[in-house]
């Protein structure tokens, strides 16, 4: 664990915050070396590796609860790990942190990493500190994961299914209703600012790794992302009446004339995975969702006209008007 | 590899300018996935992971050349790296990037890192990138090490030498220098500004992983890091005349009033290697070191009186006046 130079409060940092989150694994030395040993032990294992930053004015704003930074730098992350069919092991944090910055901060922000740590099962590995003028939370995650499997994001074939986990939109309403661009009632409105402040990674990947030809979390939403996927090679056919959204969701949905579902599409951070898998699998992976408690929902296939198309011919600015959500 | 958002050179940064950087190692996917797989194969080994950042106005000067910056973030990582006994495997790179920079900063950056990978043999396994006022360049490395090793930064005896790899305080003078706190010769004055700007690591600490009790690469001044090391249980007692400086380095302590030695002790990022290590592996130290063209001095031994002592008695503050250093 590197030191913030010139400030006195660093040592502080590590050990009254940050020591704690190692759960005491030998390879950290206690964040009082300059690296760390990481080894999987079991060797019909090999690691993933993921990194993702998240800034101040960007990401999240600058008066944003510690709580909601800890919990979206790590949900991030994790979705990448699982979405990657692979188990959380550890991690590392970059931590830029301005003046403003204080213990009370720091508090809040490390428990909330402990109960994170404690639900997912893995640790903090190292990090460093740095000083800046913004808050920038930046981790690196490494995941564990049997040898022989190998999760792609864009290897598939023509009429594979095209799957989604949960439901999408919720998180990207909440932002709006944040930016003043939704207004609901004061229930819906504290529901949908929670999923934004406080996402949640699925963690059904490791289960179904064996079983899809791709996979990928939504952190762009699901055109962005499937668009990735599909990385101009084919094209998918979407079943507009599949797309999974909460009753909560149509409400605003069709109580909003400036938000349609093309919004909901287009961004946002769901954090759900797009499945692209064998129809012969289909079942299996049906199967294994629910066991898990997994809500999925076939909403589409693989077709050879690239793009993505929808199976009604809707025009995206008209989706809203349509009722076609329930 | 994740992508700028709102950023629509994003996918040229990377497909131009990054992509190359990662020697087609398949586990990198061409950083088209989220993540990577990084699998040590060798399964008698085990992963270092060691991470740092250098950031604008405080690292780096604004205008910097990037070939520098390229040198300076690798280095810091390769020095951790090294020395933690490892070779250096792979690395993620996070770039948090101002307007400001353009395709000939990239390409100058990106080739740099090449011509460094292809030195010191490791790949680019990923990254991530994002939008920022001041630029930031965050890596993590990873090395790889026989299982069975394991190099402590706080692990020794009494009576333990001493040992330092290379000189100590060129890059100090040539950062003092850049902030006209010195003065030379125009020949001077690159020869040490090159030094400041383009840092590289000792590749020693593998070779001697198993002589050593404890390692630590110099990157904040060797009292500091020696200071760290100690950790308030045992004292050092250093041979001030062993210190050791370059004859140029000895040329500007002569001639200059307002800066002494002590100036080079207390901070400096010289990514030389400190070595602790038992009196009976001396010998064994001193010839791998010789035979790897590494000059290495013994400067001293570990005591019992707790803090950093000099043999002479002298005060910091005079340590120039003496000319001991020849």
């Amino acid at each position: 664990m590197k030191l913030l130079k010139n400030k006195i409060s660093e040592k502080l940092i590590i050990n009254k915050y940050l020591k704690k989150l190692n759960f005491k694994n030998k390879g950290t030395f206690d964040f009082e070396n300059d690296g760390a040993y990481l080894d999987l032990k079991n060797k019909h294992y090999k690691l993933t590796v993921t990194t993702d930053s998240i800034s101040e004015d960007m990401d999240f704003f600058s008066n944003d609860d510690p709580k909601s930074i800890a919990q979206k730098i790590t949900t991030v992350n994790l979705s990448d790990i699982f979405s990657m069919g692979a188990l959380p092991h550890s991690y590392l944090l970059n931590l830029y942190l301005p003046n403003y910055i204080n213990e009370k901060w720091l508090k809040s922000f490390s428990n909330q990493l402990i109960k994170i740590q404690h639900k997912y099962g893995f640790y903090l590995l190292g990090g460093d500190l740095s000083k800046s003028n913004k808050l920038i939370v930046s981790s690196t995650f490494f995941g564990s994961i049997k040898k022989k499997i190998e999760i792609f994001q864009n290897k598939f074939n023509l009429n594979d299914d095209i799957i989604l986990t949960g439901n999408i939109g919720e998180s990207k309403i909440g932002l709006e209703i944040l930016n003043k661009k939704i207004t609901s009632n004061t229930n819906l409105n504290q529901y949908f600012i929670k999923k934004y402040l406080y996402p949640t990674p699925c963690k059904l990947g490791p289960s179904i790794a064996s079983y899809v030809n791709s996979m990928k979390d939504i952190s762009d939403g699901l055109i962005g992302d499937l668009t990735n996927m599909l990385n101009g090679k084919y094209g998918a056919l979407i079943n507009v009446n599949k797309i999974p959204l909460t009753f909560k969701t149509k409400k605003i949905l069709n109580f909003k004339n400036n938000f349609g579902i093309e919004n909901l599409l287009n961004a946002g951070d769901d954090y759900e995975l797009i499945i692209i898998s064998s129809q012969k699998n289909r079942n299996k992976i049906l199967s294994i969702a629910n066991k898990n408690n997994v809500k999925i929902t076939l909403i589409g296939k693989i077709i050879s006209e690239k793009g993505i198309h929808f199976d009604s011919h809707l025009d995206m600015k008209n989706f809203k008007k349509f009722d076609h959500f329930s």
